[in-house]
């Protein structure tokens, strides 16, 4: 959570450890001058930037690493999370001697816009009524997620990241930054990722939508503002958010049909089988962390993601003429993001004339392989910056 | 719905066309004398199965065939349902001249107990009280279900079924009674299933049963007895359920990312995109049908199917000295019962030395695929009961 040499902020931006609302973050403020706008036309005045940093800018300011987080993640990528208490989420990439080394690297890592760890979201107050926003919060899209992004990173007067990186929702951040900043961005690696939301992915989101708002205690979004929670959809979304994470082998290894009492099936309808305790804790465990209608937007934002429609309908057309080096990975058992969405962004690099380097690693951890101990990933990483490395520091 | 020839029930058990609570349907009532023992060692006094019956019974009572539903289905196979007002589910298979040929077999589909249509379950009357049961009704197995379903059949008159045929957990209840009654069975023709539900299968089913529950209109499972209906709860659980029914790469090609105002996204929670749409639809047209604590005892009962550990831990040993014939068909985009499971009932078949051939089908419409127009499928299964049919009557 040290900051050495951390660069003082711009113009029309302050910088505070925050207090109550956003535990133990870093937050960049921005001034009714420097509203985001959105794509839907809409802008948010008062932007609140939830962000960690790790490591130390160099002297030319040209070692930035900008981290992106998933759906549920935070900025808390590398250091205890002030809300569980938990390691950061990905302490095994990220930190002092780990593929995106803090000891070379001054890595960043933003909460999203629409998110609920400090950055301007759906449980922030509308500055119009003094209220929690609820759903007077304009919808968000990935784009402008990348455009607060870039703006903390103006402000914090880096030019050039040295490398955006993430996975999942991430990694569509990290795929959109190079489409729309690619002089920005000297190396690109999306992870687990795919260029758009499938069909069945929006389904997925839908199905966790609906659980939220079908709970009577979601009161239209304003659950904040009558004291009330949905606890209990939320935690029906997440469960069945988390099925798409893993996969039908990775369960069967974990929990395969194995009972809670080993001995007998308890013929009713508490958990009997180890996979629903399991289930039912994520459920339970995941609205302790996060915000309901922040579930919302962030699922929303992913659904609207669609890089070819933005670029023409040719993917190609995202990256033409880009300088970006692009490390792109996948996994095997992955049936969120599969490794053909990955090959679709892999070709389009191509097309488009771009350096392109692509690893599908064999594993049965499914779309959460991304944040677990993967080898071949962190190896695939390791290199993949340390070349990148020596071309922008020749 | 007429029935020809239509064999008087044995003693201990009352036929009759049923009235208000259950449409349309013939209904077998079995006597507190002939209880429905379960194995959870409860019983069920006072059984009612609701049914229909398709073409005629022949002299020597050989020509039935026995067809069993899938976890949201009835027994109205090739008839109007009375209910929905729709065509019985799988008209394309079972009438005069289709796969399964009314001209010439004596069709019976019944109501699974634990049901809403007719057969014993969650909302029927418990003679104990005088209320509905809600979920003090014992929990229910597959193997329950068939039990139930040779009552009937006993209770019919016939001995040996010429044909038991079912798709999803239809074809779980198609290869229980090969293994609980070979001898009664001359063929068998399960399709799109398995011999034990999986992890992730479970996790799914979890999902919406705790979707149900958290719903307050569930009130514990009383819901009748207060005039409520937990419609949300029940319709996130379809909406869950319902993806796993088609495949990626249908949803795609049926859906794609098409919106429904096809100019432009409205930056909004309603159903902005068609896949949305079409799954809402999905999720209320359901809660019209059918009964929320029928979705959790049925899809706890397919949960608890595990053939193998039923038979000492060896699949094989179900099915040890059988002298029915096997027709196991499954379909190659099906994600929730895989051609693997299929192939693993082939296994123990062969193992067994039964008679079985395998049929796998190339679709993209994922597990629904046995209830739509697939010639390759109602090819399959002509050629098996004619071939089967010249055997047993040759």
């Amino acid at each position: 959570m040290t900051t050495l040499r951390h660069p003082a902020p711009l113009d029309g931006a302050s910088q505070a450890r925050s207090e109550a609302d956003t535990p133990s973050s870093l937050v960049m403020r921005f001034g009714p001058d420097h509203p985001l706008v959105l794509d839907s036309g809409a802008k948010i005045d008062n932007l609140q930037i939830g962000y960690q940093t790790y490591g130390e800018l160099n002297a030319d300011r040209s070692n930035g690493v900008l981290v992106c987080h998933a759906l549920t993640g935070d900025q808390h990528v590398a250091s205890v999370n002030p809300v569980t208490g938990k390691p950061g989420w990905w302490e095994t990439m990220v930190g002092p001697g780990k593929p995106i080394d803090t000891n070379r690297f001054f890595v960043i890592c933003t909460n999203v816009v629409g998110g609920c760890m400090g950055t301007t979201g759906a449980a922030s107050t509308n500055p119009a009524t003094g209220q929690p926003y609820g759903l007077d919060l304009p919808l968000i899209t990935i784009p402008d997620m990348v455009r607060a992004q870039a703006m903390l990173v103006d402000a914090l007067g880096i030019d050039q990241l040295f490398c955006v990186a993430g996975g999942s929702m991430g990694g569509m951040q990290v795929l959109q930054w190079a489409a729309a900043y690619p002089e920005r961005v000297f190396a690109a690696l999306p992870i687990a990722t795919g260029p758009r939301h499938s069909s069945q992915n929006i389904a997925f989101h839908e199905v966790g939508r609906q659980a939220i708002m079908a709970d009577p205690d979601w009161h239209g979004g304003r659950y904040l503002s009558v004291g009330a929670s949905p606890r209990k959809g939320l935690a029906v979304a997440r469960m069945a958010a988390h099925i798409t994470y893993m996969s039908d082998e990775g369960l069967h290894k974990k929990f395969g049909r194995n009972l809670q009492d080993r001995d007998k099936i308890a013929f009713g309808f508490d958990a009997d089988f180890q996979v629903e305790s399991y289930l039912r804790h994520q459920g339970l465990s995941f609205v302790e962390r996060f915000d309901a209608n922040s579930y919302l937007y962030v699922t929303r934002a992913m659904d609207y993601f669609d890089l070819a429609a933005d670029h023409g309908g040719r993917l190609a057309n995202a990256f033409l003429g880009t300088k970006t080096r692009f490390c792109i990975i996948s996994f095997t058992s992955d049936w969120l993001f599969p490794t053909t969405e990955s090959k679709a962004v892999v070709r389009a690099l191509n097309a488009a004339g771009a350096s392109v380097s692509f690893v599908e690693v064999e594993t049965d951890r499914g779309h959460d392989a991304f944040l677990l101990d993967e080898p071949v990933m962190f190896a695939s990483v390791r290199g993949f910056l340390s070349s990148a490395a020596a071309a922008r520091w020749q």
